[in-house]
């Protein structure tokens, strides 16, 4: 449900609203039973919120199966919840979905927007979602994807300085991410040799050596996955590699850093980008925004996100099982 | 006309074989009678080339009017001149044209395809195009803009190392870049009061320091600016501010570097984006292409980038003088 604080428990309801997901598969919030029923009454809708203790529910229209996680003191004002409680409660949502991801009693999660800074000042150490489940579940090898409908992109680093990137960047880390990237394409998307494009770090690729030198890291690690039988190439320069992949030449682009990644990334798909984690033993995909404090509670918030998130786990539990078609 | 050993020459022919030009202008080529001679007939085009010794000419369909500036000796095939003949006459075209733009002769320059390290082997200092003109016509502060249909994009660095920008970043090298940005969008482009986006370098802006805090240097530039009263704002996380730009909220991106603007540039715009020098005294545009020798001679280039320059000459001439309509 995410930080019942934010944009969370709206985006959750509105979405769940629409009757097309029932399709497709069987929803279980995890969240506050008082805040989304005040959530949905504020929105006017005439959702019913069923509080079940598992699964073993048939999901159906204009009802939202809730696994309850908390009980706040929601009073008049959901905005005037404490902020520590409220952090604390998005966290113990996270921790019941992953509990019932590894037991495997869900196939996917699909979390919410939280507050990192304010978990943590709660007293809960915690650097992140991806992080968090990544430790809990002992993985090692993970990779933050983001995918539209016409561009993938896998992030070699992610949330540091753009002047710490270049020193970041080694042979293991690049190959890392080219071989979870390439499996969970196998295993998730039904793409049987999924063919990755490698993005350089300097200007023309460095252009032989004369911006940068960083594309001889790259290089080494593009090597070493084509030995392993990769369909795998680059450093390929950067300003034209992204027109490629849409083009149709690369199922994903490898990317160096944050912005490389996701300056095409949203001018393709500004609002329906899916935040996937490749390495988990479960699918996690997310919303691809933030808590959103300041539009809270007032009924504006776009379940678009959202609505792709829940329908892209599904869509890869689907191809996971060998069914859904081929992408 | 570019290097003859290049595709400059073909992509000239095939670009003023369009009879649409001349309702725009009157397009004189500085280049070589014989080359352009035997790449219309290489072609099987039917133009014929006109030399003449300087304008009062009027342009007409299926004419190229030459203002000779080599007499190479072509031979039958012209991929075997010599590489470093081909190259000193490539720059002689380059002094020739611009010389014509310091009398105000021509009101601009379209530049084609050279290489510059050709052209500096051949014993003539040249770091490129863009320096080149900016030294002979002792202009200190010029800014390398690209504009498709829906982005324009102009950089504070260009041609470094990745890991050589962040050190490169000053308020005075951003400001002049704003300052000369928003000049040319006014003289250029009709545009009263261009509004402008400058682009952070960290990822989210930094987050408040968090990743980096380069966007302090970026924060003072823009500020500066907005005493002077230009419609400036930034720093802006980069993932979502070209996205911003196309909806319309800016006339132009200012970029950190040289793949922040590219990226999107050619993910918009692939082979349509005209590249521009603005602050020199005269205008130019130039090709977004190199001399691609792989391709030449074999009548396979595209004109389109050609075009587009031309067209963007043109019609800047024209906004300039107050004339053309509103952007």
């Amino acid at each position: 449900m995410g930080d019942p604080l934010g944009i969370g428990p709206e985006v959750v309801v509105k979405a769940l609203n629409q009757d097309s997901f029932h399709r497709l598969c069987h929803p279980l919030v995890i969240g506050d039973p008082a805040v989304l029923r005040q959530t949905v009454a504020g929105l006017g809708l005439a959702l019913q919120i069923i509080e079940v203790k598992g699964i073993g529910f048939e999901g159906e229209p204009g009802k939202i199966f809730l696994l309850p996680a908390s009980s706040l003191p929601t009073g008049k004002d959901l905005q005037k919840l404490a902020r520590d409680d409220s952090a604390r409660a998005s966290f113990a949502y996270i921790e019941k979905a992953v509990r019932l991801a590894l037991t495997g009693e869900v196939p996917g999660i699909v979390t919410g927007p939280v507050n990192k800074e304010a978990i943590h000042r709660s007293g809960i150490p915690f650097r992140g979602h991806t992080e968090y489940l990544a430790e809990i579940s002992q993985t090692k090898k993970f990779v933050m994807m983001l995918a539209g409908e016409s561009l993938r992109v896998a992030l070699v680093t992610t949330h540091i300085p753009y002047a710490a990137v270049a020193e970041s960047l080694n042979e293991e880390g690049i190959l890392n991410v080219i071989e979870v990237t390439s499996q969970g394409l196998r295993d998730f998307f039904r793409i049987s040799a999924p063919r990755l494009g490698v993005a350089a770090l300097n200007p023309h690729a460095g252009e032989g050596g004369l911006f940068g030198n960083e594309e001889r890291v790259i290089a080494g690690a593009v090597r070493k996955a084509q030995g392993k039988g990769l369909n795998v190439s680059g450093p390929w320069p950067a300003d034209t590699l992204f027109h490629r992949a849409v083009q149709g030449e690369f199922d994903a682009v490898v990317c160096m850093y944050h912005d490389q990644a996701l300056i095409p990334l949203k001018l393709l798909h500004f609002d329906s980008a899916v935040n996937i984690t490749l390495g988990l033993p479960f699918i996690r995909t997310s919303v691809d925004h933030g808590v959103a404090y300041d539009l809270a509670g007032r009924g504006l918030a776009s379940s678009r996100s959202l609505e792709e998130a829940i329908r892209l786990a599904a869509q890869m539990t689907l191809w996971r099982q060998g069914a859904g078609g081929k992408e």
